[in-house]
């Protein structure tokens, strides 16, 4: 039975992961830490019957588990110094944050602004997407645990891109994610009254900052317009495509092909759209596609993901799994 | 004081259409035909205090009336009859249908695989988009009234034709709309289990039935990817543009200044964007607009308008108080 | 490996039922029917990656199954001959409708205004509430499954009766239930634009169909409003009761403590209310209470439940389980 | 035209109070006070087209202004200096919060748990119920804006007390609230994800701050539970009586009969209620009843307001009508 440490268990991905792991039939939690509820049990914060006790970081056992998630918000100034000294321990960390998403430190400075707090954590940590860097996952020593915009681009456009499909690389994301994208932290942009029975755009263009890992990922242009659905949980992205002149069909599907093994993705029949129940509160990554004028290569691809689970909570455990040596799926069907 | 009549008042439009017209100062309602709820009275159908009696098609006096307003379900064979026996008695006919939307019978018979059933009549419809056609509404016989969808495509980018901004001349459409766009007929679509807590994409590429209109105003080549969204007003539209290399925001301003004295038109400063909530339960079409890469032209628009008022019911009162010399806001405040 | 057959799997609890059953460790589905569905799979129907095939009732084969849920709208003529025959080819049979929940043909009669149409099977079924009927629905031939609003009643008051802590003995029921609980039939009342963002009451006082359980289980006397509610799945129900004057929090306490063994049932520390969330998508039936004017013997109690599995196709699965030697709580944890 | 002040604009109930205010014929804004925004404009705060500047406290001009609406948090400490400094400028105050609402500082310690903060402002106060106390109201010089859900409660009971109908004088009252009732504040409780798709009550039994208010109205005993609905705007409350053996919907009727003049509010025909969606945006105050048992008295009554508008800044600006002796309905309509 391996054991796992949480750092940040009372955000909502914190909260997906410990649901996941209660159930896991070969891990164990050893700790479980959160700032603001010390002393308290999970069962007191959230409406469950899961009943870890919380401790706070500096209480910590170490020594007593094999692997960490760190799961703390973005731009947490304790994250680095809590991931040195996991790895200083000999502990393997996966992170959820964006710290370590992109390889190169300059695409990290030109992006944003500033420079990377840690180069030389960067250039260990892998991309944690089993999908295209499973035997990396394995060795790693450090996980840098997908964005959930990013999924739904980059799992639909890198098997075209590695079929050599593209003649125009600029590709079109329309996105739209539910609230619980935001995370629990109280803002007006999560307000019931601001949120429900609306739709709105935000980030619009080139600004967003998932776009470097949907680039780094895939080599492609994107042009990314995020929107807030009022919807709990879910993200459902429409992609534009242009294609060299006559892709059909068929030369689509074979490129998806690549995906035939894998155990969380389903590629739909032509003319077939996911919708987001069917993804909800599953692992499934499900697309589809549309030809729109095979002639000029124009496509419309559209994908969808639990943000919460393939999204973020479940493709850690995943990655997790591969990097203890367990059945890749265990815990998460 | 004019007196209307209404053909068709207890779907969404016909009901949205009368709640209009009893506040106007300047016009009466003559008749509201219905056909499984004859007499009844408008309130015992929807909750509200308009007593409204319901006749049949065939109690509907139309000597009584200066104008009339077809609001039947798309394809209803009564259509044409009752237009051309109301034009033949020297009335004035706003019709909701997409039947008199574009001018060329060939153009109809292309898009929808069969001829048109009066090909008379079309040549003489005026599309009903007075911020376009407003000369000729105001002495047209027949007016169409607009689609809801093709209002928010055909709005923010006329006026980039006109100012001859663009080079790619395919644009991509991406709209998301509430529920009450489709209607008030019962449908597993429309069933709030089927409806609630979900997203999805629909009629995806160049096959929904709103893209000739949309063609036809703009003289652009038109990628149009529908959504159905779990609110109940309202349609908001992503756009994505390729510009001259260079177009700057201060142009697009100005290409979008023939709005200036548009009663019902906003353009927000650049970068903002608008929520459907800002334009819910009124006649306001908002639009805005981000430029991505200057250099190579890309820019995204934003637009928004509530689907049953200036998409519909409120769209064909403007174009009313146009036919009939009152003042057009009259009603609409 | 026990084989069961499911006769009306496309309403909303049948496609609960087979998604319940098709994970179930010890039973087979052996066939499915839906009248407009026939030859079709699930899957066509409803957004699963459940294969199953749906066939027509005369297809059937009764013989390769051990016991069937019937699982048609109320009233459908047919339910009567397909109960017979099952029960006749020795099968067992558990009925989701309300025709056989009520115990005594009389009064059946006086509150449905017609006779019973199969008195003898009235007098044979059990009612299928484990938590007060376990050893009878072991042996039970014909289990009449509960009615979902009846359970947020009689499971909170059945031990307070039992207890005998009541003075009055007539009870209000304010009931709140999500849309699905009105199937999936089309009807403008589960049409999203009737439903959405607003609430409402419905078949105020004593006229509902289900009174009749809640008033047979209890022996009380039920004054009881439904409302509904824009939410898709679970009914809260909040209870006012007047027990003994002195009644403190621990007699009712000690009263719930037969409950202390049930699998499926929480009682909550005094003045703790469950949520709708907090029971949504799961068997857990949670109550909770608050001591109002102790002199006076005043209490609220809060119930909640999701109807579509402990309200109905998992309280379905429990009683198979009972009958069929199972445990009690396979396939549903 | 007479002038008006408002401190406290930026929650909603301010917020709607300045829509209704803006386009009140006979009434102008002097001024517009906000902590947070002061030097923004209200359209900065909210998705508007009203354009009012918003100024500290201190820049708040008491001597341009006729009348002030004090619209800020519960128990803030600014407010008793700002309500005295008013009146001793002669200015008239509506007050929103629940300070002034009970006549009787003997009665509000006892309720609170401390004493009055300006028990010679309470007994000066009118309690700002046109229905009740329009006369008071007119020459009131500060005036206790209602609570919105004791009006739901009030307005059903009190005509029934009037006309001596009760003989049982304890009274269930459970109300159902939008979100908006819980203000603009950021709190858990109006997170989006804490409360979308969910149902839940809250305050239980007789603790609720607004139960003196019903009491003090009514003279009856009440018990009440409020409940949070995921639903922006509206109150809806499913009242149970028990009333003399024997009344009649006739003798009910009869009692209601002393509203029949009232702008607001419509008593509906026996056995119909009102939904929230046909008050929301409204200032309809609408009740039905439904005779349960006659022989026993029990009768159910549902009523149902928008809490922002008639349960709030409808109510207030009703009140400032009456005291400025302008038409009571002007603006409202």
């Amino acid at each position: 039975m391996a054991r796992v440490g949480i750092y940040g268990a009372t955000g909502y991905t914190g909260y997906e992961l410990i649901k996941l792991l209660v159930r896991h039939p070969q891990v164990e939690i050893g700790f479980a830490t959160a700032r603001s509820a010390v002393g308290k049990r999970l069962s007191d914060i959230f409406p469950t019957l899961i009943d870890t006790p919380l401790v706070a970081v500096e209480e910590a056992n170490l020594q007593d588990v094999d692997l960490i998630f760190t799961c703390l918000p973005h731009n947490t100034p304790d994250l680095i110094p809590l991931v040195q000294q996991a790895l200083e321990a000999g502990k393997r960390v996966i992170d959820f944050s964006d710290t370590f998403r992109l390889h190169d430190a300059d695409d990290y400075e030109r992006r944003r602004g500033k420079p990377h707090p840690a180069p030389e954590l960067l250039s260990a940590a892998v991309y944690g997407l089993p999908e295209l860097h499973r035997t990396a996952i394995r060795e790693a020593r450090l996980v840098a645990n997908t964005g959930c915009y990013p999924l739904t681009a980059i799992l639909p456009l890198w098997p075209l891109v590695q079929a050599d499909l593209f003649t125009d690389r600029t590709v079109i994301v329309d996105s739209k994610s539910g609230v619980s994208g935001a995370g629990r932290s109280l803002s007006l942009k999560t307000h019931f009254g601001e949120t429900h029975e609306t739709f709105s755009a935000y980030n619009v263009g080139r600004v967003h900052r998932h776009l470097g890992e949907m680039e780094q990922e895939t080599g492609l242009h994107i042009i990314f317009s995020p929107h807030l659905l009022p919807v709990y949980r879910g993200i459902l992205s429409t992609i534009y495509v242009t294609l060299k002149p006559g892709t059909s069909p068929e030369m689509v599907h074979e490129a998806y092909n690549v995906f035939r093994d894998e155990p969380f993705i389903t590629v739909l029949p032509t003319g077939h759209f996911p919708e987001l129940r069917h993804v909800q509160q599953t692992m499934d990554f499900i697309l589809g596609f549309q030809p729109v004028e095979i002639e000029a290569g124009r496509m419309i691809i559209v994908s969808a993901l639990d943000n919460l689970l393939k999204g973020a909570s479940g493709q850690a455990v995943q990655c997790m799994n591969l990097m203890l040596g367990i059945e890749e799926t265990a815990g998460l069907k």
